[in-house]
């Protein structure tokens, strides 16, 4: 299901392509994310006409809304939202800890601040509860209980159907102590063991239905040996690809990514879960990952912020009121091709919905090229150049 | 720049053309609102398709933001807001009285209840004074003050630049006194003069713009002789046309408009301002009404209601969540033929933007539709037999 292209020279990097039964993605690519069966506020036909090649929704988001027996019955991921192409889930195992738990936000914080190895944010009940069998919590839209264990997330990513599905990991964070880190990872361990067993159960049972590969999620944190061996631990496993998951430094992106991938398979394909700023691509390319999910594009549009290839900027500043050129010239977006930066000034003081889709579409079509621009240059061999003319643009304001 | 086509006979209806510099509008027609330039949710092209043959946009609104001169710098409203049809702007009479002065929402109330000239909001400041001359008002934005006179009116929507605008009137409801309406019939009319005197000064000095035509408005309340004294009044003025405005009691829509419309020139375009209902329209139309324009398919989907040829109903409902059939099967519009119930169930009960962009994107093709099937069925001469199965079946749950 992934073939390998051409090889970025002196570094893990590569072009590919990744086979679903709803068709290819080439690689590296960005997959933009549709957390509950939507890209925020853009229509499926729009994310296909910006170059999207596939979408990521949310195991833990749709189970609780609508339920996973529904998009089932509708089909799957895909029939149920309009999306024609391929479709990636998470498994929940994020989510039911970050959401769940009211977690602090501080996976990319500063290790030096680590403190305790449950992070609670202040004054809130804890609402998660990780266990051998599982995770207990509390959903975050009415408090409810409920429990994921990797049966669970395995039933729920079968039920919606996604071509590319996620192993059921625990989420650990900069401020665990090394002690936590090696017990959770024996846990996730055991639980991919279990995923594995699951997903072999219900493509079984479920024959009719499109095959869906199932991806492994290193964990590891910003510990070497540990992410060099959860990544050698899961290779027995057979899983079609894998997920470089939880708490990873900003700065430190290439080099923690390079120690889990230089161990897996070289056929099989790694998706970087969660990032999305320009200089992350080019790290965690040269690192040897295929395919990035993030919700950066669509939530900085909600937040009146839209990227250009020489940094990003707020469309609510004034400067912009009179503005009647494009976001960006050179953008070939449907928002820079139709509609000025005054305008779009004006939809977000006038609080209108279609800010959020313009700004969206632009914001993804920007990503998704950007990624594509990687790919093209890794296979004429401009990389280098691509590289330094990106990243000197984008951050020389 | 109006041509009337067929008559319908026994009534003041007829089909027509209204010709303008962006294009023609076959009527009877119903004309979208985007109120602050966009139709919320809607993109222009989504418009386009589901058949809308023009757009009314808010001189009150764009004149709060971004301001006129900022619309008519990008080139005017269709060019701002990427809508290539013609366009319309009220007046921004209605909104500096009825938002401006927090007014209650008693313009179609029962007039037994009638007891005061100055409708106040309990509680709040009256945030509109008339005078000779025009309204002082205050922004319901930031409380500001303002003041539209008809020359401000005109100015405006000359910077606007839609291809139909109106004249300023003053706002009257139900429940103001005869003696009051005659008071403010006289000023309308005089505001009516002033109208047409500053439009013709703007046309010569904006010499360079699209011929802009502009509509009298006739008020008069709930009284024949004053509305039919109004129409009187304004044909020597050589209005382009006209708008019915002011209080209509639903039941009465036919009756008070067909007083107005009988006194009008026949070959001369008359729109119904704000009107959007299946009886209201079938009502109208037969009073001789060619145009109108309502934001009720979009503020209902917004509500989450949508409406079908079988009555309209709420998308919320817990019996859609597996209701795997479109909104409507008979429906052409791009949610009927893409979505499901269940999917469009799930994005309101998400909270998520598309459930407003699907939703007014079926509603406004439902209303579209519905004005072009009654001009079809004037044609063809089966406007009876329609009008008969489109009220049964509405009306009937």
């Amino acid at each position: 299901m992934f073939t390998v292209g051409k090889q970025l020279p002196g570094t893990l990097g590569r072009t590919g392509v990744l086979s679903t039964p709803h068709g290819d993605v080439r690689t590296p690519a960005f997959v933009p994310v549709g957390t509950k069966a939507t890209v925020k506020a853009v229509l499926p036909e729009a994310m296909a006409e910006l170059g999207a090649q596939a979408l990521l929704a949310n195991a833990y988001h749709l189970y609780l809304q609508p339920g996973a027996d529904v998009v089932d019955e509708a089909g799957g991921l895909g029939a149920f939202m309009g999306w024609r192409g391929p479709t990636f889930t998470d498994s929940g195992g994020f989510q039911v800890l970050s959401l769940g738990a009211g977690f602090q936000k501080t996976l990319s914080m500063d290790s030096t601040t680590a403190t305790a190895d449950d992070v609670i944010a202040p004054g809130k009940e804890r609402l998660a509860h990780v266990d051998e069998d599982g995770v207990t919590f509390r959903s975050h839209l009415d408090g409810s209980k409920h429990r994921f264990t990797p049966e669970v997330s395995m039933g729920i990513q079968h039920q919606l159907g996604a071509d590319v599905i996620f192993a059921f990991d625990e989420l650990t964070t900069l401020m665990n102590s090394r002690g936590y880190q090696i017990e959770s990872l024996a846990r996730t361990q055991r639980w991919a063991e279990r995923c594995v067993r699951e997903h072999e159960r219900l493509t079984q049972e479920r024959a009719d239905k499109p095959y869906q590969a199932l991806f492994g999620v290193v964990q590891g944190a910003q510990h070497e040996d540990l992410r060099r061996q959860a990544a050698r631990d899961l290779r027995p496993l057979g899983f079609d690809g894998y997920g470089i998951g939880g708490a990873i430094e900003k700065e430190r992106l290439g080099e923690i990514t390079s120690w889990a991938v230089s161990e897996l398979e070289e056929d099989k394909p790694r998706h970087l879960l969660g990032i999305g700023e320009p200089d992350d691509f080019f790290a965690a390319v040269e690192a040897g990952i295929d395919t990035f999910d993030c919700v950066s594009p669509t939530r900085e549009a909600r937040r009146s912020r839209v990227y250009t290839r020489d940094g990003r900027f707020n469309l609510l500043q004034a400067r912009f009121k009179r503005d009647f050129t494009p976001i960006d010239e050179t953008c070939d977006c449907y928002t820079c091709t139709h509609y000025t930066k005054a305008y779009l000034h004006h939809l977000y003081k006038a609080k209108e919905y279609l800010s959020a889709t313009l700004a969206s579409i632009h914001n993804e079509r920007f990503t998704v090229r950007l990624v594509d621009d990687i790919r093209a240059s890794i296979e004429d061999g401009t990389y280098a150049d691509v590289k330094a003319d990106v990243l000197a643009r984008y951050y020389a304001s």
